[in-house]
């Protein structure tokens, strides 16, 4: 593992670094936020998950996460949103490819071989941070950004006991019934709709949902309201008695500007259930 | 005036807007914070102007300000940091020409007929904006990052009765004793070096000081440290008995996480001032 740089922050430290991943057989780079709290013992874990074509970088910088991760003595993980590099396939469109691997791993070509985000973030990433940094790995929670609200959402309800608590911003809450989804899930999956299901947060909350609190927050003007289908999402978890709190937030869009006006809530949310019992 | 976007956030708008500058003889963008109070009156307004390089847009997405704007009922005004377009000169050097204005009027070819950043923003975007906006405009302050903060001190320092506070982020010090200012303060304004005089914080505040408070924070592991002399202004702030807090936070650099470490207290202290009688 490289460090690329390592800036003092809200008295603690945001990190970048590299390091080549077993899963998508290429250099991939992360952002970590370390409070001030890791330098005398491990911290509990938030992990970040973003959008459509984001690197680790944009929530990093444009999210205003840490000053509350700070408060809260918690960490905060921002990875890439896909394999990247001269050898790995890519598409010319935005929402494909490089900057869009969905949270799936690819069994299509030619995407297979690299695009394997689901085991670079349940698998790679955090065997790595729990070998090179002080975190405490018994304490994650996990949230996202529209893309990144889908792999946060499918991660939390696949792998119970994972993770505390999950919250989203602007998800996409039903790919297989989204043209955000039925493209890409058709793409890296292939035709066989029935592989589909396990990366469709509004099926796995019909089918078992999550055992922990969910907070989800879509602005009331999001530009792609359409594409998100939250109304899908809510059926679901109202029909389940999930434990919820599902948000219109009025007059806000699909930017960091919504993003972080609720961050401070996300993070508090996410905080309580990280340090009770 | 042109209206480019506008998000909803921290309860309030941030939009962003161009207009033909009389001043820059071309178009600028500038980026505006409106808390919700300005739905219901005119509000005070606190200037932001950034460095080298910046657009109006940096500090508006990577400064986490609006929050606490949003907090204290106050407006944020984002200028750009020089004229910009095909017809306006420029520079090969990151440090001169556009993106470099230096927040002088230049009387020196090529820059003359469109370098005019004074001008802009201490009449021509003022005016516009008491026109087109609810902003209270007998209750301004200012502040800036690194070259913004040698522009906020400069502006506060020469227009008694404008700003009632002033702050900077790592400003640049004394630049006529700097690589960061001889080089454009000689570009801009010519080899007479009794011109550069008004666009030096160090020797403002030895000559005249200003009628309010200052505050500056500089951090102790800032790559730029030498170029800055924050020294100078210290000595000068202090020999003057300046109501002033100048700090140095040990371990920050020059980066905007230095910069959205501080902010909540940036504004806290420029919205006492605001808010006083």
């Amino acid at each position: 593992m490289d460090i690329i740089s390592e800036n003092r922050a809200f008295g603690g430290t945001q990190g970048v670094y590299k390091h080549n991943s077993h899963s998508c057989h290429c250099e991939m780079t992360f952002g970590l936020f370390l409070p001030e709290e890791a330098k005398v013992g491990p911290v509990p874990v938030i992990w970040y998950l973003s959008g459509l074509t984001c690197t680790h970088e944009n929530a990093m910088v444009k999210a205003g996460a840490q000053q509350w991760a700070a408060e809260q003595g918690v960490a905060l993980i921002f990875p890439d949103t896909s394999p990247r590099g001269e050898d790995v396939a890519n598409d010319d469109a935005y929402d494909l490819g490089q900057g869009a691997g969905f949270y799936v791993n690819a069994t299509q070509k030619p995407w297979a071989p690299h695009f394997n985000m689901w085991d670079y973030i349940t698998e790679d990433l955090p065997s790595l941070l729990q070998e090179e940094f002080p975190l405490d790995m018994s304490r994650q929670s996990i949230m996202g950004h529209s893309m990144g609200g889908h792999g946060a959402l499918t991660m939390a309800m696949a792998l119970p006991g994972r993770f505390r608590s999950v919250s989203a911003f602007a998800p996409i809450c039903n790919p297989t019934a989204s043209d955000w989804g039925r493209k890409q899930l058709s793409a890296y999956l292939g035709d066989e709709e029935s592989t589909w299901a396990a990366h469709d947060a509004t099926l796995l909350m019909r089918d078992k949902g999550f055992d922990g609190p969910v907070l989800v927050d879509t602005g009331t003007n999001d530009q792609f309201l359409d594409l998100l289908r939250p109304e899908a999402l809510a059926e679901a978890a109202t029909a389940r008695r999930q434990e919820a709190t599902l948000r219109l937030q009025k007059g806000y869009d699909h930017s960091y500007f919504f993003v972080s006006t609720f961050m401070e809530e996300h993070i508090a949310f996410h905080a309580e259930a990280l340090y009770a019992d």
